[in-house]
């Protein structure tokens, strides 16, 4: 970005100027997919994500050599309300454990060889509970976006996107219904593990919430939507969603927060994700309503619902596995393999 | 095994005498991930597969450090029938670019670091086709399994089988067929591209086969179903899921021809393949009737349909993801993170 304090207009801006993909090097991809010693399609999707990346990487010859895991941590004002199996410090915590390299995603990191960044959002000063008040002004938000495009430089090849933050799936919940309809029973799930009394509990945040911010739902503005209900780690997700297309970088979303977070921007411009893949299906029921609505297929299935960007790192390989697939494998006419009889 | 002829006497009683899990490292494994940082079982299938990988090895810290990945190839009598879209001449075609590392098994392989073993069966002798006789006698069989065997050796923690082999889903449908009941349409599918009439004549070559080799699927014998109706490299597959077993080394399945090899030790008792994953659900649809009579679900789902171990070798990093998270993350007592509020 620039100078200038970060807003909303100017984020719109961004959004009304994002780059497409890249025609060419599509082509290519595909002209040459063709002709690798194999079956035609018979890679299945690895083909399908070797023409993606080098659409959105510009280049004919994909590669996955320099991945960024950027895991955002948010504190979250409704996690007062004992929407969370865990307690609110648990968010401080964690980074404490991400810094000393104790958590899953330091492991995830380290078995792709990627470079691991871990984004503080205010943690002292916690968004407001959304069921009173929008969670965050508008400035906020934006300075959060702002803050989250920083996760993308120059050299990344692919950017995992995750978060933390205790009582983030009410957040995702409470945006997911205001963005795409539904109330909280239809977007609600366990989370880091609620059930039965404390499950209904969350639900009922959640309907107070959309209750509280009505007008703003009816208005159909998804920047508005994401300062009045989401946390500061999902405006900068969106951020860093921005960015990444700008840059030519194609980005792997993880579990529900983060999706939800990406897909204000969708709500947006149907295009604005198109850079995107999401890594994993979480057993989140949410996530897997949110995955119909957005139009995305997820490359794992894996049970998981962690958080931390630990499905987008562990989609990496399958990324790298496609890249080398299609750039090393020799043609029929290079091997002397004879073709369809 | 040892110097005396392999007969199938000597591996049904390698099959009477096979290793059990590791109770112990698996006991300590399931308590270790309970106290890990992150919200029990949110690492979905990446802890059932720490458990499952230690419980092979016989190791409280499973390893993924050594993989090899093992190609069988076989020639198919059946292959003359026309079943497959491509010449039978493509298998020692394809050997070669797997020699000259053109293939995706070549760059998948290097992808995860893994031994890539390519093992040749008699290609210069094809099997019988089996509408007409027994593809093998016993004695070929045994000795293919037996070959099959030395793929195994110690110091690799996991083992990625697949294969090479045109005809050879005809093969595999026509031995499922044999093993779990049905007939032709119900285990067919295009393989490598068969459709329309093509795709008939492949199911009404496997119907053939079932009705000559009737007597011997009344017998429900599945070693003497594999000498009748597989082909080389589907026994040594099973020869190599033995083996396996024999050194606790953890196995990935591939596609549809090796699952159904592995199958025939699983009809012969059904916990011999409990030391196997199936790495993908494979679009040929045979596959995923396979993966419900056995009781599998595979770690992939990326409509791939190219044998070549090229889905084994796909799902590696997720084994060594979930080592990873099992061995190096820090406890909540070590973190000092609040546990559930």
């Amino acid at each position: 970005m620039n100078a200038s304090p970060a807003t909303f207009d100017e984020m719109r801006r961004v959004l009304r100027d994002l780059p497409g993909p890249d025609l060419d090097a599509q082509t290519e991809i595909v002209q040459r997919q063709a002709v690798l010693t194999k079956p035609a399609g018979s890679l299945g999707r690895l083909e399908e994500i070797a023409e993606w990346l080098g659409c959105w990487q510009g280049r004919a010859h994909p590669r996955i050599e320099r991945p960024r895991v950027a895991v955002f941590a948010g504190a979250h004002g409704v996690a007062r309300r004992g929407v969370s199996a865990y307690p609110p410090e648990v968010t401080q915590q964690m980074v404490q454990n991400f810094l000393k390299g104790g958590a899953a995603i330091n492991q995830l990191s380290a078995a792709i060889d990627a470079d691991l960044r871990i984004y503080e959002l205010d943690l002292e000063h916690p968004t407001e509970d959304f069921t009173q008040a929008p969670a965050m002004s508008e400035e906020r938000a934006a300075r959060a976006m702002a803050y989250g495009m920083m996760a993308v430089e120059p050299g990344i090849d692919v950017l995992c996107l995750g978060e933390m933050g205790i009582a983030n799936t009410t957040s995702a919940a409470a945006l997911c219904a205001a963005l795409f309809g539904g109330t909280g029973v239809d977007w609600a799930g366990p989370g880091t593990g609620v059930s039965g009394s404390a499950l209904s509990r969350k639900i009922a945040v959640i309907d107070e919430a959309l209750a509280r911010h009505k007008q703003a739902i009816d208005a159909h503005d998804p920047l508005m939507l994401l300062a009045a209900l989401g946390g500061e780690e999902f405006a900068a997700i969106a951020g860093a969603v921005l960015a990444a297309r700008r840059g030519r970088i194609p980005v792997l979303l993880d579990g529900y927060a983060c999706t939800a977070a990406a897909a204000v921007l969708q709500a947006i411009d149907r295009r604005a994700l198109d850079h995107c893949r999401v890594a994993h299906r979480s057993v989140e029921p949410g996530h897997a309503r949110l995955l119909e609505v957005i139009g995305q297929r997820p490359l794992l299935e894996l049970d998981m619902r962690l958080g931390e960007a630990s499905a987008a790192a562990l989609a990496v390989p399958i990324l790298k596995a496609a890249a080398a697939c299609h750039n090393g494998m020799a043609t029929f006419a290079e091997a002397g393999v004879s073709g369809k009889a």
